[in-house]
């Protein structure tokens, strides 16, 4: 798997079948302007259609933060669309939002498992970043904030249609959406959040390796599958989330991944699965 | 903002675009007869349509609880619809829960967010009712208790419907309403019924008046389209919920709100947003 | 009720309507084979058209464990579908998968409550099993993993379906069910799969009778009207959840359990409710 | 059933049980101003509420039209919402459009049948109008025209909604809406949108109390029942759709009207139901 | 295949992998009694699982009709529930409604394509009936009746479910569901209901078997997923139904019988596929 | 705009505003190869996010036919995918599948509206794909057949999913998808495939201008929204569909289109309106 350089991001592979994706604007405290979203989607476009990479940690190259949000400076130099018919404006405005959405989107229907580590503050666009990521590691010291009732707006680009499905307390994530208040890693964990609260970013970044490699070993098969039902029952009943695994695994479980796995339970071997 | 008395409620505004709504049957502990969701109904329609209103706290004017649930005495007394035709009283009773349902919606669907503060005794239709607002606050002493069971029926008027989405737990909210046992505050909080347990009554009111000063403080456009999309993203798939906001905010983001809301961030300054 | 055998369960009575049903097969750790599927299907259907069951309890025979999950001894020796075509080998997986998920359909929908009692190993198909009863109580020593990742795939009779549902935190829930890791009673108490860890399984059983008790004693129509509208509402947005109820209690709430309730809280006595 | 005078109705009770709701703006060609849908909603809300009704005749008391749509005059001098704030201005649009939807759909959910008849154009709002009535006989000479499209606007308040799901040919739907083209009685009747064309006003109130009559002497438990599961139907799967009416019917197949029905047929005699 | 005999139904298989079920109560002109809902379920849940079977059509054996619907003598003499407690009699309706739902509902889920032949008189229960077959064909003086509402009732198995999605003119539907007037096969051939209107019986039967061997000379895998893919998306959106062909088509277009079928159309040969 | 070649389609502009699109491959009866589907994707992508295209016309630049369908010469070429591992090629199938979906949703999806003309064959890739149309116009001897069934396979890339929406007659429809057979344009016209048949070619694409030239003339605000609208309805309840406008129209109504529609109504000139 080839590096590929984006304008706003990092990648790289520093284990074999896991990527790792970096906030990097340095002088703009990873705020997000048009170009972020471009390079998001981008990104994980690639890292979808790549069977190389079996696992991703979504983190910071920004020593103190995981992002300030929303790039104000892009706001008032801008970056949102005008236009003298407020008709028209509105339909940019639409093709806008929903061109950020599917940078988000791609994260959360990213092939491989997506792992974000947070540390420092995760403002606004950060939050909406890190609910389409499948589990959360944040630092002692992280802390976040849905910020966007401060721009006056409703965030939407994730936050309000992910938080409550991952979170699942409506009485915290409204609190949070509608006062911007600023919540710790403890407030975040005790919420579910993040899975996990570590002393530092070297901490984190060790346990999003670590699940990781335990990813990345297991059958390819089963990953995909397993991420998919997940998507797919969040979204349905389960009367339909029952069927569509059914259908699903008519053809997965025909794989050679099955036998693989059922022989080398039974001789306690290790087996190794190949890409997809 | 006028008060208008009510025959089961006393609504007051004790401080700018902040109304309290208190339960107000000193004689019956609170408990809802056929007036009260009357009472409810026009109450919260009428702070749904006055702009001057931001934030909303719910509570009880009762020294000791916050509400007995169903008032039994006017059951007895035939507040049941009765018909001799099974099909007919079928129906009369579809319009009376229909009725009933509305009254608590009006809660659910009001444009400003509500504080729901409880002390003492919560019991069936009270938990029916808060589960109706965004933010719910307790005291140490207060309790709770689906207790439609107990009457021989199954909760209609939004426990069973709210209750789980808020929650989050089924083992808990499964356990509560099939027993209909007294659970406490801790237990509630532990649940993610209840976002802050407070010492007094005294104590929960003040940090309800804090988040809703918060909540007032802040545009009312961002207010009114966050909490218009989280109960939409409840209801709805995440794609659904994307295309939502998406339609939403084609006229939202156009409003002077944002401009004055990124110029006060920039300059930070505190801005002032007008009404609806 | 008299009792009835079946290969893999045992099915009594130990208390006046409190169904116990015990997996058992002593010699194969519990584990799950073809005929196992069979007899939860038929034993749960039989429990459902029982008006004389007003609660279940769901444990296991096994001294040590609940169930070491899906039985890969059956697995190797052909329990899986063969056919020389692959479209015709899929439809047989998928029959297969829709008879093994109607099983666990089965409890999700008998009409009297589940309350499943864990302890020692619940692997793989128990953690399936265990999501499509209402209330979870386990033993300290109790631990649980979602194993279909170890065999390449992805669960496909309940898990990935039911288990966000009740636990309501997607992090913890994604990262059980990517990495396949074990977890324990107490991680699965903090995130809502279990309500009660007890010390050990004397205890847990004690205390799923003292719920099913409790729940024995109410009215059966409240009871089973809590639970459809339960499982409706998990499935159905909120004003589809309030419709259901609305349409369900125009012939229940006509019931004389509702008028003998009233009365018996009136008198502060014990009401007794007859079958349905 | 005392008649209610209404600004831009006229309504009437012509037989017994059967309500005559005439559009009257006589010097406006029945345009629709906000007066119209202000009459609409409450004329409708009546009637609902009224157990007297069993079937509604809705036609135009305009010598030579149905109505010519929404009352531009009534457009230029102000009646479309204005504010200087886009966002403010974008929810006042959204408030009067719901305003507007509910007098259209306080038709389509009101108990007893309405039967629309149409005799010349019927425009715009018309057709929005007559989509929310369960049966439409119009005469040779009606005429049709999605004319939105042409006042540059998408159809808000029902038409692009209901007229596909009544039609159930898109072709021909999306022809009409998308070039706003006038379309005659035959076309009307061949697409399905009309079930009876005939040769004028008269022929056409003849045949509406002619199934007007026939609807009114059926049992109000059958014909509100038929309706209700008819419009639930429209809006959910078969299988949702069966399980609604199981519940309904539980209710309401216990009514003495059953017995008397199945007994009238039996012994060849005419019944009489009593109202709801 | 071995035919099996019913009280209520005459099966056969006249011709190699067709079915013929036949509608047998001479002496009651085919009412539907519960003997009957528990023959329609039986026969085709063992044609379901029946691979021999590859089309199945569903006729009367009555010389004069096809059914003269609901048996309103067994109503007369207790086929519906009785209890006194009207809760308890709601749940029996519930169950008995539900089961003869599934009666039907086997012939819509029943994997070989079913075409009804309807002779004569079909009412009431027979339009639920033939709305799950997915061809129908009639005689000339075949005449239908949603005759429910004259047994004061809504129709609650199968009809204002199906029908309206089949007809796709809600207009008609709702003309004859309301009226519970008698239609003509012609009528019937407008709407849509019906496919082809023949002559007489036994060209009704020709036209039957025709189709019906046509659809046995295809392949299994097709037809099968063709009948899965039109019942799925009629009660989805179609992007769920664009998912949900995927899903299924991942195991089936891996079948030899895609090779087979490329080859012979290329060859100008007539494949056979062997059965699933 | 400037034209685009591709492999095959060819694209042009042969008046203002409306783009024709013609399938193009003269020496494979317009057969679909994995090509064709990049290019159908590519064209309709790039006229979506054209604003100078108003209103589309697809035909075919075949002098015989419209298109023969999925091309099996590239079926034996390999074009399907291929993997040793079932399980994986399952994977490459859904890729492939979704891809080719996604070809012809971008038709579906593209802001202006798309007039399909057919003459001579549409075998089943083109009945998949001219359901994406919105608009359907043919020649007297043009035919259809929904083929896949002659190929094994249940058709997935449009036509099960669409056309069951568009002709609303599930009889026509089935007896189409699962017996493959030729239906001519007469047949078509009556079940509502198409909505105008015509003498040949030249009068087919004379019709197609007309109409797309009156939706050219249009506020492309308001074609825009009713595509939207009709789209969102076809796949939502009524209740949504009367949201989504009222959403959508919060910023569209606000468009300077609407003053000018009105006025020049109310003066009875033509207005011309921007492009978006």
């Amino acid at each position: 798997m080839a590096a590929k350089n984006y304008a706003t991001l990092r990648v790289s592979t520093p284990r074999p079948n896991i990527a790792l994706v970096e906030l990097h604007r340095p002088d703009a405290l990873n705020a997000m302007n048009d170009q972020f979203f471009v390079d998001v989607q981008d990104c994980f476009s690639a890292l979808h259609a790549n069977p190389d990479v079996r696992a991703i940690i979504l983190a910071s190259a920004h020593p103190r933060l995981f992002t300030a949000g929303l790039d104000l400076k892009a706001v008032q130099s801008g970056m949102l669309p005008q236009h003298e018919d407020i008709g028209r404006c509105g339909l940019l405005f639409m093709n806008l939002i929903d061109r950020w959405q599917r940078a988000f989107t791609a994260i959360d229907e990213c092939r491989a498992p997506v792992i974000a580590v947070v540390h420092g503050m995760c403002i606004g666009g950060g939050v909406d970043m890190i609910c389409s990521a499948d589990v959360r590691v944040c630092t002692q010291d992280a802390s976040f904030s849905v910020k966007e009732v401060d721009l006056a707006m409703a965030a939407d680009i994730g936050t309000l249609q992910r938080l409550p499905k991952i979170v699942g307390n409506q009485s915290t994530v409204r609190e949070w959406a509608l006062t911007g208040r600023t919540f710790s890693a403890a407030e975040a964990k005790d919420a579910g959040l993040v899975g996990h609260v570590v002393a530092d970013k070297k901490t984190a970044m060790d346990k999003a390796f670590e699940i990781a490699e335990v990813i990345a070993s297991k059958s390819p098969i089963a990953i995909n599958g397993t991420k998919v039902a997940l998507n797919y029952s969040r979204d349905h009943s389960v009367a339909d989330g029952l069927r569509q695994i059914a259908m699903w695994n008519a053809s997965q479980l025909q794989s050679q991944d099955v036998v693989k796995a059922a022989a080398s339970i039974l001789t306690k071997q290790t087996p190794r699965f190949s890409k997809l």
